[in-house]
């Protein structure tokens, strides 16, 4: 039913990711570059409740399940047709996101996230998922380049849970081993990137 | 931990669940009536991109993960507090109404939305549950009385799923047989209340 191609990309802010899912774009005509919620209206009002300043009170499960709500209408609503119209679906961040952050990281529980997630996805998973793997120090510091300033204590309370971020996609990868890729983001934009489109080109070419 | 009792409150609109509930409140003193959202700003905020009626395009199982994200907002800010306090927590609809509607009468599953309703409520559930079973047709009726008018074509559609919802909460009563305790709602409101008030007394009295 669905002719197209699903890829999703994972990792850290700092690793490059968004950058290099741009440059991956650029070299395919059929395709659909996006990330939740898309501009789809229902997930954009959903986002807006999870991120409302004034919703300091919003339990960690209440937020976990408001993802997985916004996931499945950008799915439905913007993946599904465009895969169905034989387009590369290239998605920024996807179900392992929520694995990595909520369900490791902030200690909900791997399995109780993919739990809801599956409800919400219903089997419709990416072809594969390329990981952007990044030493946390280094995609700190990467982030703080951008912004101009030195490393601080807020910084620093980040990179333990950066930490954990890393721990839990590589427990996701070993749950994974073959959906989920690594490729390393410690070098250069280019030479990332060169190794990302090879991948994809590879992988298209064997369909 | 929670001192208080936990009852919920199901059945289609019709059986006159409503009435005998404010009737039921009135029996006690530290005792708190609700229903969600419940006053709860995040849950009331859930519940009106739920409801909104430009959300046309909104798929059912985002409907099912928005409900449950409500559910978990209301039960940790509203319910959970009150138990703690010991109180008489009286839930108008709760898990079960998700389960018979739209896990059964909507087609999602019942052990679909169950793991959802799972990862909100982590095992919160009520102590036990009053069901008011009533025929649909006469349900119906009760419903057209109060509005002043006859029966028409929609509300026969409404009638087959309502035929469907409460298979839902039979297959619901099989499940749960200890937990979920059926009254017979085609009686006069205070038949029905006199058999509910006395279930609750014996019930509290064992506590």
């Amino acid at each position: 039913m669905t002719s197209g191609t699903f890829i999703t990309f994972e990792g850290p802010d700092g690793a490059g990711k968004t950058t290099i899912i741009r440059m991956v774009a650029e070299q395919f005509t059929n395709v659909l570059l996006t990330r939740e919620p898309g501009g789809i209206d229902i997930a954009e009002q959903i986002r807006n409740v999870i991120l409302a300043k004034e919703n300091t009170a919003m339990d960690p499960r209440t937020e976990a399940l408001l993802y997985a709500a916004a996931r499945r209408q950008h799915l439905i609503e913007k993946v599904k047709p465009a895969l169905a119209e034989g387009k590369l679906v290239l998605c920024d961040r996807f179900v392992d996101s929520s694995l990595a952050y909520q369900g490791y990281a902030r200690g909900l529980g791997i399995d109780e996230v993919w739990a809801i997630n599956q409800f919400a996805i219903e089997k419709m998973m990416p072809e594969f998922t390329i990981y952007f793997d990044i030493e946390p120090e280094l995609g700190l510091q990467r982030i703080n380049k951008n912004k101009g300033r030195e490393i601080n204590r807020l910084d620093l309370e980040d990179l333990e849970f950066h930490q954990k971020v890393r721990q839990g996609y590589q427990l996701l990868m070993d749950r994974f081993p073959t959906r989920i890729i690594r490729i390393d983001a410690s070098g250069s934009v280019n030479e990332v990137y060169k190794q990302t489109i090879e991948l994809i080109e590879n992988k298209l070419a064997k369909k």
